[in-house]
């Protein structure tokens, strides 16, 4: 008789956005002319570069010829493409990775997922709170919690409340944790770690052997050259980190997909007995066997983001988004709101005006602005009272959604 | 000090065909000027059908302008290509497959090893031997088993020989098992299932309760009608049954990456506490949580195989191939060798001569045919003494193919 995965059943009600998506989905039924603006699941509206669509249909095309045709790639991804990231992202900013340090992978999502199968089931694993709810449901269903309780919490994971009181920054706790997951720019608060923040997290994991799983995902929309885009811009990180990065928000892939994962060759953990085993190989023996690389022609346009034309189209994408987050951000605070984020981050996090909860929020902004904003308490307990929006749309669609804000009966 | 899934270090040596790609580089690099034919990956050659090409381009081409850019898609895959799937290759043939039991993905080598998150792991596995070693690996990798003997068989599992006694169609065993990996048409061996056979795997199946995985990723290279090409085609197999398909080998997909798996929604499996679980919010719920869906050009590729052009030009793509596999069948029955598959199967099987291992028939005919093929060996201790040669090359290629091999000095 087949039994299932129980860890399964401790997951808490539905993965936030879906849940969005159900109560956006009824108001529109039951409101089918009013103009909704999507400003919740984070996800870009604007066209994909011109360099990225030309050199996707070139590849395209000589999937056409037999001269041309390749059929399986080398599943952690292309030569061209992991020589392309490791120079421009890492190398030319004077940080040595390697190219067969850079695992291509068809998303961040995916991959802050499945690097906990090549870690132990006993690891203490710290996020922070609030937090993207992927790294939180991932760590339930590989077991490596107990129950919630009635806010959500899981039992056996370690919360780091990043609060409005450390500036949405948690500090390494004090207690010893095994693995830690950060995310600079943050999502959902915006927040940006210093480099003295993250030499704090840097020093306490090579001080304990813990592993950090740093998600820059955003970072390419860091604004100030003396804030950190990459772990690896503190010394010592090659020693500890494993760095999650993405073309979706930068380059528009969320529908196209590509992202990277960085493991260092020197980074280690413990096998059960406490002998010492690179982790890189792990990794490496993961993709081959379970997965099959991302589809050639998507990593043609994931390389053509790095050309000089790319790297033109990604900044006005990002430089774009970023102007729409201070109309936001500019729109919140007129209303007296306090605001977090949107100035290294495509996304604001406000502080719900009075006693309102997140969910109130929500619901209060769809029915009257017939906006769609992300509930900070979809993120974790410390998210209740606030709530997300998101830059990515239209200048359009940002405007307008400024000027309803201001019409709401806050 | 975090620590490893220890479960990586009890896989033996490399994956199968990484193995051959060193023995290949090697003897490359020593003969820099042998005419190196590959028949071993089971990697197709010929072009990507012009549907597909076309379907792709143009919807690259909608990511470029604003009004039909699309960001995230549904993890799960869009209703036009699980819609398409399920009434092309169920509906139209009798099988009552909905929509929603379509889960589109990038890869079926990925969905038969990500099944195993929704599952239990104190499930007893079988397997067949020779199989496919990603079943074998993602279980040893998921701590489903104990060490492997001498051998490289795992403790733990239940293997079930396919020899030339049963024709290499392990029926259901004595024993109660409680998830069997099927694969039909048969990588490597190219034995297909009867409906006989599958009839009395479904009736196992649904008397034990165990879960069949039905890997028919090769079930459009059936030519005769009375085979089936679907589990589902067998009463019962609805209430006992996940099928994987693919669209790698019979659209050339190889390197575009598209697959599907079938999660009926009467399947169920039981909690610990023995409980029913339907299985297919368990699946949507990994989907959702840990994917984030197939690359929107890609699954207008895949849908555009479904059109009348398309489905013509897979049909020619695969009679070629076929075409192939009678070409070499009969060069290796001409040389007195006994041969099996590749008249529903692009993999021809073949019992070396003599008492000729595997390995060594590997390098015999590397050396002196320049013809890779692949070791049965390395699909388990019941493949040594066999290989397997793949039918996906071009015909002037296989051509050659069968006359090298008639120059080996057996």
């Amino acid at each position: 008789m087949a039994t299932i995965n129980d860890n399964y059943l401790k997951l808490k009600a539905g993965y936030l956005f879906p849940e969005i998506a159900r109560r956006v989905k009824q108001f529109a039924g039951e409101n089918p002319d009013a103009p909704i603006i999507r400003c919740g699941i984070g996800d870009v509206t604007e066209p994909l570069p011109q360099s990225a669509i030309s050199a996707m249909k070139t590849a395209t095309d000589e999937l056409g010829n037999r001269e041309t045709f390749r059929g399986y790639g080398p599943e952690q991804g292309y030569e061209f493409l992991r020589g392309a990231i490791a120079q421009n992202d890492y190398r030319a900013r004077g940080l040595e990775i390697s190219d067969d340090e850079i695992f291509v992978s068809d998303g961040s999502k995916c991959d802050t997922a499945n690097i906990l199968d090549i870690f132990g089931g006993n690891n203490r694993i710290a996020i922070s709170d609030p937090v993207y709810p992927v790294y939180v449901d991932t760590n339930v269903m590989a077991g490596h919690t107990g129950q919630a309780d009635a806010g959500g919490a899981y039992e056996g994971l370690v919360y780091l409340p990043a609060t409005k009181e450390n500036d949405f920054i948690a500090a390494p706790p004090s207690e010893k944790v095994d693995i830690a997951y950060l995310c600079f720019p943050n999502n959902p608060t915006g927040a940006v770690a210093s480099k003295e923040q993250l030499k704090a997290w840097v020093d306490y994991a090579l001080a304990n052997d813990t592993i950090l799983f740093f998600d820059a995902a955003y970072g390419d929309f860091i604004r100030d050259e003396n804030l950190p885009r990459s772990i690896y811009e503190i010394d010592g990180a090659k020693n500890c980190a494993i760095e999650f990065r993405s073309f979706s928000k930068n380059g528009g892939f969320t529908g196209v997909r590509c992202a990277y994962t960085v493991v260092p060759q020197s980074l280690t953990g413990k096998t059960q007995s406490g002998e010492s085993a690179p982790l890189h190989p792990l990794w490496l023996r993961r993709s081959t066997t379970k997965f099959n690389g991302v589809s050639y022609p998507v990593q043609r346009a994931a390389e053509a983001l790095y050309s000089d034309k790319g790297k033109a189209e990604v900044a006005a994408l990002i430089n774009g988004y970023m102007e729409n987050a201070a109309i936001l951000r500019e729109a919140a605070r007129n209303l007296g709101m306090n605001v977090w984020g949107g100035e290294h981050a495509p996304y604001i996090w406000i502080e719900a005006p009075g006693e309102m909860k997140s969910w109130d929020v929500f619901d209060k902004i769809l029915n009257e602005a017939h906006v769609v904003i992300t509930p900070g308490s979809g993120f974790g307990k410390q998210g209740e009272g606030y709530f997300r929006i998101s830059a990515f749309n239209s200048r359009a669609n940002v405007e307008e959604v400024a000027r309803r804000l201001q019409n709401v009966s806050w």
